[in-house]
């Protein structure tokens, strides 16, 4: 299994807060043999508008070096879950969870913004201090 | 610049050797101030049926531990590069450029099978050992 990213505590945290309930961490997922985990998987049982939504969320922290480097690594994750989960689970929505100043960062840039428009992303943005969710994208 | 793949020289031959003139190496990609580096750019200015035909080749050896985590490196790289492509410089097409042992392997299987045609990769499938290229996809 993979190591947990560094903002793992906070997103579960701002998950639970928000009112999901978390029922895979990690989320395995398997396809043709292979086996990839996504970080959390959860449920929301409870709100009106979203009773039995399912998601799957991949953290990342955008610590290293270069934002585009990270941002070519999550795009990866992103779209390979997205393929299998398409086949082998299609109702669960898959996230990617970014820290808010790496929503105001790359996310916010011309580049950021292509991406996010062309490969249709969906992103969780938390906030890494009080451990929150402040948007939901889209 | 990013260091060179295992194989850069290799297709390099290979892309000579199928007509195809080096135009770039690496090919520099520039979108909102932010820049990526494509392994190879070339052009093919003689043959009749791709006369004129520009494209970008990024390499990947598939050398590490793990393939699944390669595809998905692979497939970051792959995407953001298309993305800018198709703002920049939307006639270059993007390759992805694979030895055959790795066409052979998770390429084959059905998760390899699965990327290809949800993502629409195009792939150069070369011979490692005889630096010739094998199979254009599509």
């Amino acid at each position: 299994m993979p190591r947990k990213d560094v903002y793992h505590r906070t997103v579960v945290d701002a998950l639970l807060a928000d009112g999901w309930t978390i029922t895979a961490d990690p989320l395995l997922l398997t396809y043709g043999g292979r086996d990839v985990y996504v970080d959390v998987g959860a449920e929301d049982t409870i709100s009106a508008d979203r009773a039995g939504q399912k998601i799957g969320v991949e953290i990342k922290s955008f610590v290293g070096a270069s934002d585009v480097h990270e941002l070519e690594v999550a795009l990866g994750q992103y779209n390979l879950y997205r393929d299998i989960l398409s086949e082998v689970e299609p109702d669960r929505l898959l996230y990617l969870a970014i820290p808010l100043r790496t929503n105001d960062g790359i996310f916010a840039a011309p580049l950021g913004q292509l991406i996010v428009r062309r490969q249709q992303l969906r992103l969780i943005v938390f906030d890494e201090i009080d451990a929150r969710i402040i948007q939901w994208v889209p």
